[in-house]
């Protein structure tokens, strides 16, 4: 794997190498970790990787691997939103899958110029909606399909945040308020779109509308940093759900506090990312479940996905290695049915694209369209 | 005390009775607790009143009491909401106080119609809005009150339910999903406004405009059983804030989940009804507490309306009573500025009216005006 | 009722009278509030009762009462332990039921002269063991007596406090220190005899051995404020299981912690004093639920205790309430069979004695006889 | 690194293996997985290593590592407690450091035999006691080393299991409840070993007396399978504290819910292994906070061992890794004080001797020595 983005002070490439390499199918030896060349030097001082391989351009990195007989198989981009599409374009031409952060990129024409780009390959792509690859999000999921919930009526979907609550100060704050590097989206682009994601991954449903409330609180604040969204499903058995999407970096005292809960005809049901390992399902009539990770009651996508057993909490870096194992799998030509791909990825920038704009206009309910 | 409904099989009757005689300032003596006579006597029964003083008709309780040197000195009203108005207007023509359940009437007009008989009659008036009585929430308000949030920004509020998700059975689900007996709302007008108010309560904000998407989800159902209400609301220096409403009673598995956050610039606070005595604080710094109920850390409106030790939980009925307590103040001509009043309940039936006929109308936003 | 105890500054005599006039089934008319008349007239003032009826001696109070068409029926005992027997002698030879807090006295031989006053007496006696008296404690009962569990294996009883960690300040503190006032034990005999009687409560068996390590921490303290007691139990049928009570008042954070966990061959089970209407309930096979007080899957016993629906939560003044509606069914000459009574009282003694002695004595394992 | 033990089925060889190449400082590159050979291959398939270097003995590995230039580094040992002696010794004959799994040996005359031999070579050695790698504990440790709890007075250590409740089936079971492969202890020595260590690691008290109650539940189970063993504990500046230690294999419901609370003067403190990123501190005058995971609240030992900001969960496998990270800088010469060494292996087995011998005697209190 090489790695595009991810430089000394970066919070999520380092993240991406614990994912990659945990389960021993891929390993992180190369990378253009900045664009400045001496800091791509000390990133893979970090990241313990060959100096040599530590690469100043996209266009070097390219050139030297493919020269190599051990040369990278896959691209991985962690760099901030706008250079997704570069930086993809770039690997695509070389002839190299990729795997790409969230959101697919920083504004939705890149987000089809990318499609293109990819459905003309036809190479692998994935794309970190990291949540996604909980086991009991899976869990979550299978039970779903399987009709456990019977027609899935609501859908409330939260992503509170508080880290930018204050002023927007370090790598990770400063590049996220700045529309030029962070695209169309603050907090809708940042955290809403992976409850978007979660929404749609869990549910098996699909937004159909959306009605949006952007806002920037913080004063001086360019990008949003608080969304509300309401929003309708609909299933492809024509079945229609009601929804909320709460998003916000400004809610003083939340961490990282995603979390869905979904109610049918016969049942609901909760997940919390900061307690990822417990599910809890209730029924109709007043039945009242806790489902543990790791435990003998899971289902087979659930299980393949947990390392350890019940009681020994996994976390987040082995949900985000789920999806480099699915990714790892599409490479080698296995089905990866629930790795997030180029489609979800394009519906992550039309809602991004649309909630911004319909918020922006005061356009009460639209139509989400890819 | 005389009791205005409550008859057999009323859930919120006995309620009122325990939690008015609580402190033992006041006694339940007489009720018209049904229109059927026979049932209002049953009902004298299993209160353990007098059955010579559980009346058919209000007329005959207005009268009766009145004679007696030891009459009732003020009624409460715990029947359906197209009760409420014909009752206090009964009650109040008799120069009685009056302390009515939520919300305020049926309709709008009704509730406008009441405001001017309690404020040409000048008499002590009061409506159960319960949560404001639990010691913590007011507790959450005096911090704020202080500062100690700083100017706040965003308000969430929910009270998701479930126990409307199937067919509505029995006395306390048909009355509330039937519009001639609700009146205009279902669920933001049973527990919708419950929330509103607990908003407004804490923050000491008030709300100036809406948007509301409410739905009647389950099917053949005439009124509202999950509505989504986005929200502005306006300081009296000119502070604004955004927030959300979310009420449900379809979500399966919530039981009574009230729950409210506020974020301000300096800190975070988040309190659950489900478990009252515990109150989240959260600062900027990354600092979070747990305020116990009971313990020494409290103000002094929290710790006058608590009666045990931090530990020893108190619950919906200590809470309800705390109302009550208020209400015997006032009725003593003492200061009972927490006692939520007629203008807690003609805003809340506004936001009832405004809301319904938003949503209705697709209006998008709104002012809400009383 | 009268009271006896409860005197200005007295936390349990408010809880008392709460408790038992919450049902309307009993009434606090009268009382020996304390020893001091001034204070006893001070205390009828703030329970609201009628001044004439404050009495500054027991012997004052039985006669008055007697002589009066309305006078008391019974009297409750609140005061401290050393006062227990006196009072209830007393009382018992006026020819009065009696209720009393436990333990149900300061010494084992007082509980052994009390005990024959009883007996002798014949008339209604019970201790308000106040744990026992809330709905999920006797759901888990029932479930338990219906073999749920299969045979029980293990019992962990723990009873955690912080509130006596530094020095013992104020009414409540001081008597509980001063062996004259508490008798034997100190924590022992203030909480760890509730946690015995509850442990054995739900379960249904008994302690037959048990290895006491008490100790007096806080400098300076002469009776014990931290217990830990292994326990053997035994059924009926001749099954046997391990137990631990752990007991403290030094725990600082801690508040009023008790908790129960209970596993036998084909489950567990947790109640916790503290979230009172949730039981944790946990097969052999993985499943792990949640059972919520006020709904629909409780059995009759619990049921019939809970005042109102799922999600409205009560504590611990309801569930010493129900405590008073099984003694006015045993006024009444129903069958009560829950309510804890002199057995239970003569058991808790003897486990407060035993533990005391065996742990002075470092005498390892001892049995446990009444 | 070489790993001995950890074949086909094995749950801790695979951990160990995350844990290791985690930071990527250390890599697992052969293997005597299994004796036999057939099997060793095939886990040397699963670890994704060089078939090659999967040795069906010690005396192989070794000698076939010594001839490459790029032979293993040292060895970790996670085969069943009986193996650890041998093949520390055969690893330390052949001059490699040793990481091993706990407990330290199957007896304590091997324990003292191994240490011998540590202490002879010279080499590092490290204990893998998991529980001290959570950045929490190691919080609380240096929290307290800082005086905030004031003088320690008690201790309350719990682990709690139920995965051998029923029959011992499986690989991971059969040889827990075996002594030939076990050794002296059941759950003792599985688990209590754990609790044990991880109340002196953070108290930084040591235990110097013990009275230790332990069973054999199940029937037909020849070791222990529920222990409770009471402590003393000593400081080095002359302190002294209480404390009791629980492990259970037979509590149903219980996953791996290890938990330890420790009370000062001035304050408590409480971590659960299952919610592993919060901490709970309380102070005497009432105080309550959460100290959670990634936030800026935390100290250098607990900031050094966190990968992920506040809210990303991390769990298991990365306080695991946080040993090995430990280990390496032990084998690159730089201090490593928090890793587990001999004299935590052998303070380990002395525990576990002392209280199966001294349970087994019905002794009473009984030193511990070393």
């Amino acid at each position: 794997m090489g790695m595009i983005g991810g430089g000394p002070g970066a919070f999520i490439g380092p993240v991406h190498r614990y994912a990659a390499e945990m389960d021993r199918e891929i390993e992180l030896v190369a990378g253009v970790f900045s664009s400045d060349a001496g800091r791509s030097l000390a990133a893979a001082d970090a990241y313990r990787t060959d100096p040599a391989r530590a690469y100043p351009t996209l266009e070097a990195m390219f050139a030297a691997e493919r020269a190599r007989p051990d040369g990278i198989d896959f691209v991985t981009i962690v760099s901030p939103n706008h250079h997704h599409l570069p930086a993809a374009r770039a690997a695509l031409a070389a002839g190299l899958p990729v795997m790409t952060d969230k959101p697919l990129t920083a504004t939705l024409a890149q987000a089809h110029e990318l499609a293109g780009l990819v459905r003309a390959a036809g190479l692998p792509f994935g794309v970190t909606y990291t949540y996604s690859g909980y086991p009991l999000v899976r869990e979550a999921r299978a039970r779903i399909a399987a009709g456990a919930l019977g027609a899935i009526r609501k859908i409330v979907v939260e992503y509170p945040q508080g880290w930018l609550a204050g002023e927007a100060v370090g790598k990770q704050a400063e590049w996220r308020v700045d529309p030029a590097r962070a695209g169309l989206g603050g907090c809708i682009g940042d955290i809403g779109v992976h409850a978007f994601h979660l929404a749609e991954f869990i549910s098996g449903l699909k937004v159909t509308h959306l009605l949006a409330d952007l806002g920037a609180v913080v004063p001086g604040r360019a990008l949003d940093d608080d969304c509300t969204v309401l929003l309708r499903f609909a299933g492809a058995d024509g079945s229609a759900a009601r929804g909320v999407l709460l998003a916000s970096q400004i809610e003083v005292g939340e961490r990282n506090g995603l979390r869905i809960r979904l109610y049918g005809e016969k049942g609901g049901l909760t997940w919390r990312q900061e307690t990822p390992n417990a599910l809890e399902w209730a029924t109709l009539d007043g039945r009242h479940e806790i489902v543990h990770a790791g435990g003998g009651l899971l289902g087979p996508d659930a299980l393949a996905r947990t390392r350890t057993p019940a009681g020994h909490p996994e976390g987040y870096l082995e949900a985000f290695a789920n999806l480099y194992r699915d990714f790892a799998a599409k490479l080698r030509g296995e089905p990866a049915p629930l790795l997030p791909g180029l489609d979800d990825g394009l519906r992550g920038m039309a809602f991004i694209a649309t909630a911004v704009e319909a918020s922006r206009a005061g356009a009460g309910w639209v139509p989400l369209t890819v």
